[in-house]
């Protein structure tokens, strides 16, 4: 997984049928000092994750193991909304 | 996913026989701001999208998760056309 | 997928049982002008593809699809000789 | 796989019902001299892993290959703890 | 696949019950000139592979298609030994 903030939203109405329903999320990666990396990734969104939060996703076959991306071309999923994190003994992000 | 725009079309005649009836397509990779990355892939078409049309790919074992890839040797898939999106409150693209 | 030109060929006398018969192709990765990359990939041959001819090749999970790959220890396969392609309305190569 | 050191700890809240009872671990990746590259992971951890410590982690499905990560949206895992690697006859770390 | 030279070997005690009895293969990657690219991995060993020997190796889920990786988390495997390949005609590795 990686860190990164929900940054906005994509608006599809033309799309795979069993995409219906999901919520594209642009979510802009995070280093490990909350300082964006310049990627970014459009993932789906099952935690009910709003734009400005700091998350967790997965990518690849991993991002279809929860109940709304199962057997669908989604291959990023935010899987966490993140409370806090530490690095090297530092509390590097708290929500 | 990733957001990029449709710049052409792949032809091949010998290819493996389940790729038969696929249309492949050049899509080259956006950042949010809809600039040009110098990235690209060569995605099947699962939503009839045309050349110029801004659209969202799937890569990986996620790109077989559609009618016309399943269980093909295709790593990647236009899996919606893309309408709108927005970052930090700004629209960054609208169709 | 990603286009790329057959560069050479990979010899292994010693190797998992399941390989045995595959062909290994050295493939060089090509962007949309047609020019390297400079990053390759050691692919199997699904297609029958000589040295220097253009393809396609899928790399990953996709890589398996194929009657000659499937099961097998194998993350990039060659899938398809390309004819020609196309980008912005310019014909950049033909076969 | 990769070499890494277990450098901090990520709290998480809301986050898919699955994920429940795993522990997530920042993972800054290293190379052979352990020196960082500067890249990072967030993996679950299958070993009781701590903060500091030397060790290997898969990415992908084959992070989903443990008990505590399986059908889960969770595509890295620290599976190893390290006690010692060597490169060109030279011990480059010992626990 | 990619190619890469055997450089050392990882030890681990503590380590997921499934990989016990796997060996663990520092790898260093080759571009097809036979230089080093400053990318490694460490791969599972499914060849007997000895330190110094060119290689190749699979990624991602393919590395679990051998008898000794399957089912394990395990994302890289030493799939071959080299014994030669060429490249625009020229020799560039014997063993």
């Amino acid at each position: 997984m990686l860190l990164g903030r929900v940054a906005g939203t994509v608006v599809s109405s033309r799309k795979e049928d069993t995409l219906e329903g999901l919520k594209f999320l642009v979510v802009k990666q995070l280093d490990v000092e909350e300082s964006e990396t310049g990627n970014y990734v459009v993932a789906a969104d099952a935690v009910g994750a709003g734009v400005g939060e700091v998350v967790m996703y997965a990518t690849g076959s991993s991002a279809r193991q929860t109940e709304m991306t199962r057997d669908r071309p989604c291959d990023a999923v935010v899987m966490a909304i993140v409370d806090t994190w530490e690095v090297g003994g530092d509390v590097k992000y708290v929500k």
